[in-house]
């Protein structure tokens, strides 16, 4: 099943589900959603209009309906959560994983979140006060309070008893951690040697002791990078003590990976936190609006540069012809270096410590490329113009440009990142911005110079 | 433990190796490796020189020194294979599971690669043989072949039994697939599940028979795709028949979505292929040159087109001082309209099909925005140059380029996605330096036509 016949499944899959709504068909409309994945009935939902999306939600049991309303798309959540009453969404953040349950709840407005966690059972309503504190970036923002531990001196039957005891709340479930007498952990024990192990068999002498772990307060770009690094499929959670507090799970850091990765190019694109799944022109405007303003004062600056320089422009009207590929020229080199900067911070492979070293590789490739660039430049411009003269100073002009934004667009991403700021802004309009008026205000000062 | 203080760690550990080989302590050194991890070993030894890398490295043991290389960054892995003698590699290659085999041996060059098949062991090199026809970016080239499957008619310890046999082969054991008497694909079975039911329970009753399979052409991004909406942590891939032939581990997909975001963003800023670890100076300046060089041809033309219009620059010199403005909102708009596209085509949630409610979305952004940007920009311009007529000109100028632009962004990608372009050109310079061109143009003609 490729992409295309995917998409030709989901749009059977929509049209009958019209039909059962345009016949307000509750029974057949259930009985058809009733074999359909949740990841596959929120990409209905989401292409459905908020009225029909509301009807077809209220058909779920609340089980079902959670599990839709986790892998529904922001924007479409959003709407969708401030339709539902408050009975029915209790129901629902009852019925959720903790993480999810306050995934949701952290996302209302705070009145309306006091109200559904006052409205939820005791139990719930315990696990969200512990999980809604932490940062929703935090290791403790994306982990979940359900895992199993057993004892390093429990045996191996009695680790299957806690996998039972526990089997309906734990999804997921992989391995078992083993913890000491105070709550630390100390030792991980993969499935696989639950089920091979005789059940007399001690956990101490079959469990791994060399477990990867992460801090409760620890970023989750750190997290993801731990768990990209060494593989993990479940990484456990501890506090400042060093006691198991939770665990995380693959598809979280695949979220986290995903939604770093669209929060990189977003920025690198000069667009600020747009949704894709969003339509409203206000918010999608409001997200782009910044950079564009931000672009606009930059290129007036640029214009009250040129103003300067009027003189030597009325003298040789032909040196505004260059300040498109100057400019483009600046931005290009400035981007190129900083794109793969900025991978090398979210990667890891790169860190602020690496200045040096950056920017004696990134010097060499501009001198290659600043002189390719030059010699072609200049010999195009001294042909066409038949003016050698002023290829040559085009041709310095770009070689300066290429060497300065290679520099620049090395220096920043780093520079930001060691004060703790994005560095993908350093890809986006901002230092576009600034490129171009520094290309402009170099060659022509160069001009003014020279010729 | 955060990343700067791990950073520290790996230093003090970089330290304490070069004090060894220095010494050349191969004893020293060896205990000082065996209890560090081997995604460390392999971040170690990126940061040490090639004739001491090749030292360490070669005091592994084949196991060991196979788990390393395949965690070692690519052009240093490159490296590193070409030191390495066939024999040396043979072991290596021997001990590596088989998807991690095929990766390796598939990157030699051919005559290499021979080599190497030929002097492994045949169960390895049959293995080889059935991998390496697979394409790099398809589900075969990612699947390995070792997974565990059990008959729908054999009960729970048949299953455990299975899984014993395959103990020491199978890595990151999960789940088991069931089969039928052709090997076909019918169903799942969690370790959980053979955990917990009794021993002589039919597999057929507890299997779940809702199972997400891929086929073994499956481009990899699709394969991702799946994973990411289904929450898998290993996929079961097919052939045409239906029949099991591999799996697909969750860390090779994080691989996938880290890759295609790296090809994307590295894209977007006009880098083709450059590893971030890449310090080769010619490798890098070819990876970024030949967006350079498009962009000083686009740039020759945007000059052309300039002089084009020489006439009215003679009258109006002012009319130059706009232009970096200019191309600035038009190279915005079209990157920021771009970029949202070129994301959600890589996440699914954008469409080739949608293209109309695409346009109809960025039309109205545009024209919010850029009725928002011409209205400061024509006022800035007025009240700066005393010259109305000048304001109200280009303020329009700007209002068409920002509409044309966002619908250049929009559709570009869309249309190169139809015809099996990767999008992510669109949000590069090619789109970039068309835009520059276009806009000067359209500010010219209308400034030619209106003053």
């Amino acid at each position: 099943v490729t992409d295309t016949e995917n998409h030709i499944l989901e749009e059977a899959l929509l049209r009958t589900v019209q039909g059962f709504i345009e016949r307000r068909d509750s029974q057949g409309l259930r009985q058809a959603l009733d074999r359909v994945r949740p990841a596959d009935l929120a990409d209905l939902l989401e292409h459905l209009e908020s009225e029909a999306r509301l009807f077809v939600f209220n058909l779920m049991d609340p089980e079902g309906a959670g599990e839709v309303l986790a892998e529904i798309q922001p924007p479409v959540q959003e709407r969708l959560l401030s339709d539902l009453d408050n009975e029915r969404l209790s129901a629902i953040v009852q019925e959720l994983p903790p993480d999810e349950a306050a995934d949701l709840v952290g996302g209302l407005p705070p009145e309306r979140a006091r109200e559904i966690i006052d409205a939820v059972g005791e139990e719930v309503s315990e696990e969200l006060e512990r999980l809604l504190p932490y940062p929703e970036d935090s290791a403790g923002g994306i982990m979940t309070l359900e895992f199993v531990a057993v004892r390093a001196d429990a045996n191996v039957q009695d680790a299957i008893d806690t996998v039972r005891a526990k089997r309906r709340e734990v999804e997921k479930l992989y391995y078992t951690w083993v913890v000491n007498d105070s709550g630390q952990l100390v030792g991980v024990l993969s499935l696989k040697e639950l089920i091979l192990e005789p059940p007399e068999r001690k956990i101490a002498e079959i469990m791994n002791p060399d477990v990867i772990w992460v801090d409760v307060h620890s970023d989750q770009e750190e997290v993801a990078r731990k768990v990209k690094k060494y593989n993990l499929v479940n990484v456990p959670v501890v506090d400042a003590g060093h006691r198991l507090v939770g665990r995380i799970t693959y598809d979280d850091i695949m979220d986290v990976v995903t939604e770093e990765a669209h929060e990189d190019i977003s920025l690198m694109g000069g667009v600020i936190d747009q949704q894709i799944g969003e339509h409203s022109t206000v918010k999608i405007s409001r997200a782009r609006l910044p950079w564009l303003i931000l672009g606009l004062f930059g290129g007036i600056i640029a214009a009250a540069v040129v103003h300067r320089f009027e003189a030597s422009l009325e003298k040789i009207i032909a040196l505004s012809f260059f300040f498109p590929v100057l400019m483009a020229m600046g931005g290009n080199t400035g981007t190129q270096a900083a794109t793969v900067v900025v991978r090398g911070l979210a990667t890891g492979d790169i860190m602020p410590v690496h200045m040096a070293g950056r920017l004696w590789v990134e010097l060499r490739v501009a001198v290659v490329n600043g002189l390719i660039c030059a010699v072609l430049l200049g010999t195009v411009v001294g042909l066409w113009l038949a003016n050698y003269r002023l290829g040559a100073v085009v041709g310095l002009a770009v070689l300066t440009i290429v060497l300065y934004s290679g520099m620049v667009g090395t220096a920043v991403p780093l520079l930001l990142k060691r004060w703790d700021v994005d560095p993908a802004l350093a890809t986006g309009p901002f230092v576009t911005t600034s490129n171009d008026i520094l290309s402009l205000l170099i060659y022509l000062c160069l001009v003014t110079l020279l010729l």
